[in-house]
């Protein structure tokens, strides 16, 4: 039996907010290449449970999280399994770009778009508070390590319309955004397209 | 003026958890060698501002906190300033040792001392749910990522009496440990000391 497809069209320095049931598929597709797609969800049912970077990367053993992994939460359960991945460069090291984050790093002041509020924004919503927002899966984004420890963030691997692909290993309320940074997208801001497959459990 | 210095011994696979003022200066010392110390923080006067891993790897763009970092909070904020680093090599990507840690990486569904439920037992007095406990800051625990993003837990390259000092730069609810984990200790568990100097602000 088929089932529609769900699409969404996240244009640049936005997000958007929706549910996820169990079983349902979400795929995040790059249209232009070199763009960074922050990913957070949160149990549907109970929103303090939430995605743990440092539970996923533990059980994982490695920081680069791609096919057949999965991403847990804080008290450790699987939420997310990665079925598809064109890509194989992700980060989940780093927080969502906030204010504070181009005021810190960059010295700007000044109003800036951020993945942050663009999350905070769609979330709300949802009734979930600002506070509860952790480290981001951050899709797409080029983080390298030096043996010192020292990071470098790189343009984006993914070219245009290549995808990850999640499936919901519970039901969820997930938030995404297109990234607001400068420097994790190569400078050039660009939309994300999400697509939800399957009816769920 | 001279002031007293508080002591706490932390005994193999245990914990504790009491108040700093803003100011004052903790110092976590392996007594033996090789042992590791998991550190939780939270703003005392607001239970929903927490020690943020990502936040403060962005910001200090290493993963190898060392003197003169910063340690943030979810809000940006700073919690504490890293004065002295006689090791160099803490770890700030992995969770605390939970009960689901020896699950799901070691299979052992046997009862287990952890990290977490130190940190449950010791923080759960002050008002802090388990749920609230996020990545810690795993003093001494070597952790070393291959360009491939493996990870490898190495033995601790702390030697006897070797300490990390860090100051309060605000008030703080604070949860320490001397780590449960047979390989972040070079499977020998030994205990934890630490002091805490000035009477803050």
């Amino acid at each position: 039996m088929e089932h529609a497809i769900e699409c969404r069209h996240i244009e640049r320095q936005s997000g958007t907010g929706f549910r996820l049931k169990r079983g349902q598929i979400l795929r995040v597709i790059d249209p232009m290449g070199e763009q960074v797609a922050d990913l957070m969800a949160f149990n549907a049912h109970d929103l303090d449970e939430v995605l743990s970077s440092g539970r996923s990367i533990d059980y994982a053993n490695t920081i680069y999280l791609t096919t057949g992994h999965v991403l847990y939460s804080n008290r450790s359960t699987p939420m997310f399994t990665i079925l598809e991945d064109q890509v194989g460069r992700h980060d989940f090291l780093l927080t969502p770009c906030s204010p504070e984050t181009f005021q810190i790093i960059y010295g700007n002041y000044a109003p800036h778009p951020s993945c942050f509020m663009n999350l905070v924004e769609n979330l709300t919503p949802f009734g979930i508070a600002p506070d509860r927002i952790p480290t981001t899966f951050n899709i797409f984004m080029n983080v390298r390590i030096a043996e010192s420890g020292e990071l470098t963030i790189g343009p984006p691997i993914s070219k245009a319309g290549q995808y990850i692909e999640l499936q919901a290993e519970m039901d969820l309320i997930v938030g995404v955004t297109a990234c607001s940074a400068e420097l994790s997208n190569n400078h050039s801001f660009k939309p994300i397209d999400i697509e939800i497959r399957g009816q769920g459990a």
